[in-house]
C-alpha cells in the first residue's frame, strides 16, 4: 500500500484529496519532482532536491520544509509503504499555489509526497530499441518542472497509432527532448544532447558523468539534419535509465538495431543503481 | 455558504476534495468555464454551455452530463447557496483528465461544479479606467478554456509594480487577448476586436450583439502600432462586463479619460443583465 504526506499528514494515497480551491486544479499552477529508490535509498537525492527547490523557486513558492525534514519524510513513507514487502518505491512530489480565495491569488503553497509503484520499461524495449515520432513543439518553461504535460496526453492517441512509445520535440530544427525524458545520439566517441528548451534531467546529469571517461560528452544544439548520421540514440529518464531509439518517425537510426554504446551506458547505469 | 457538485456528490464547497491521483493535480489537465447569474438565472447559458462542451471535445474529455442535468444541477446549487441571502453567484465549471493510476492516462474525467462569491469591480475603475501592461506571450491553445494560467500567476508581482490591473498579450506586433478578457478598440464608428490566439468571450459575444445597432464590428487582427491612434479602448468579462482601458504600458489612450462609446456599452450591458 502506498502512502503519502499532505501538508503534514500521513495517510494511505488513496485517502489523501485536495480542496477544490487548490490553485493546481484551478489554475494548473503546480510543479513537482519524480524519483526512484534503489536498495532502500533514494536515488541522487541531492540532485533531486537541488531541482525541486529550484522548480519551487521558479514558481515564485517557498517550500515548507528544509531538505532534511523531507528525507526524513521520505524515509518514513518508504518504510510504511514497504512493510509488506518490496524495498523500492517510486517517490513523486508535488507543490501548488494552493488554496485560493480568489481563484488566482497565490497565498500558502500545498506541498505533497507520494510513494508509487515503479513501472519498469519492457525488456523487450531495451533489446529492440523504440521507436518515437518526432512533434513540433516546445515545452512553456521547459526548464522547470511544471505540471503542465497536456500537450503529451493530448498526443497520446497519435503516439498510439504510430505504433510509437513517446514524442521527440523539436522546433525551428532543433530537437530539444522527448515529452518526459532527455535525448541523445552518438557519433564516434562523441556524445551528443540537445542544452537549450529541456529540463535538465537527473539521469541525463548520472549519464553524462558516467560517460566522461569513454566519450566526449557534447552539450549542444542538435538539428533534425543529424539524425540522419547518427550512430546512435537514445533517451534518459528516471524510470527508463538508458532506452535506445531505433526509428523516428520514418527515419530508421543507423541499421535500426540497438548500438553497443547505448548497451554500454545501460550497463553502466544498471551497474551504479545495482550499488546505490 | 457555497455548495459545490462533483461527481455525483453534493456538498458545502469546503467539504469538497479530490483525490491526489487527479491529472489536473499531477500534470495540468484540465478545462474550465465561469459565468454568473442575474436575478437568479444564469447569464447567457446556451452560450456557456456550448462553449464548455467545446472546450471538453478539444481536450478529448466525454461530458458525463446532458445540458438539462447540468442546468437542474446548477439551479439546485444556487438555491442551496441563496438559501441565507443573496440572489446571485458566480459559477465555476471545472473537468479534469480525472484519477490516472499511472499518472498520465485518462480513464475517467472528474466533473466539478461549484458557487462563489462575486467579486464585483470597484466602481472607480469604471469611472476612471485601468491601466494594462503590454506582455510578448500567446497562451498555448488560446482558444480553449484550459486551466493553463500558471504565466500570468507568475506575472503577478509585475503587474502590482507598475500599479497595473492585467497584462495585455501580442505576439509578433500583434494584439490578442488580455489574461482572462477580451479587449477591444473604438475608432470613429468601429469596434474592433482581435480574431485570433484567443478565447472566445462570452462577453465579448454580447458586446458585439449589443453593438451591432450602432457599431461597425470588426473582428481582425490588431497591430500593437493601432493603439497610437485609437479613440478609445476596453476590456470585456464576465465579471468585468466593459471596463475601459485608458492606460497600456507607457502609452495613454487618447485623452487618458474614459471615452463615450465605452460608456454606451457598458450602459448597454449593464441594462441587459439588470433585466435578465
Amino acid at each position: 500500500m502506498h502512502y503519502g504526506y499532505l501538508n503534514g499528514t500521513v495517510a494511505p494515497v488513496d485517502q489523501l484529496a485536495i480542496g477544490v480551491t487548490d490553485l493546481s486544479l484551478l489554475r494548473g499552477y503546480g510543479l513537482f519532482d519524480y524519483f526512484l529508490t534503489y536498495n532502500g535509498r533514494p536515488f541522487q537525492w541531492d540532485w533531486y532536491w537541488e531541482r525541486f527547490q529550484n522548480s519551487a523557486t521558479r514558481m515564485h513558492l517557498s517550500l515548507p520544509v528544509t531538505k532534511d525534514e523531507t528525507y526524513a519524510i521520505v524515509m518514513d513513507l518508504l518504510e510504511r509503504s514497504t512493510r509488506n514487502g518490496g524495498t523500492d518505491v517510486g517517490f513523486r512530489f508535488v507543490m501548488t499555489g494552493g488554496y485560493s480565495a480568489d481563484s488566482i491569488s497565490i497565498v500558502k503553497p500545498n506541498l505533497l509526497i507520494m510513494t508509487e509503484d515503479i513501472h519498469p520499461v519492457p525488456t523487450n524495449q531495451y533489446e529492440q530499441g523504440v521507436k518515437v515520432i518526432l512533434d513540433d513543439y516546445v515545452r512553456e518553461m521547459a526548464e522547470v518542472k511544471t505540471t503542465d504535460y497536456k500537450h503529451v496526453i493530448l498526443m497520446a492517441e497519435a503516439i498510439r497509432a504510430a505504433g510509437a512509445s513517446d514524442i521527440l520535440y523539436y522546433k525551428d530544427g532543433e530537437i530539444s527532448e522527448l515529452s518526459r525524458s532527455n535525448f541523445f545520439i552518438v557519433k564516434g566517441d562523441q556524445l551528443i544532447t540537445p542544452d537549450k528548451n529541456i529540463l535538465h534531467g537527473i539521469t541525463r546529469r548520472t549519464v553524462m558523468q558516467l560517460a566522461q571517461e569513454d566519450f566526449e560528452v557534447v552539450e549542444r544544439p542538435v538539428l533534425l539534419s543529424e539524425l540522419y548520421d547518427a550512430e546512435e540514440a537514445f533517451t534518459t529518464s528516471s524510470t527508463k535509465n538508458v532506452l535506445p531509439i531505433v526509428q523516428i518517425s520514418d527515419l530508421t537510426i543507423a541499421d535500426g538495431l540497438v548500438g553497443p554504446k547505448s548497451k554500454f551506458l545501460l550497463e553502466r547505469i544498471n551497474d551504479l543503481v545495482a550499488t546505490w
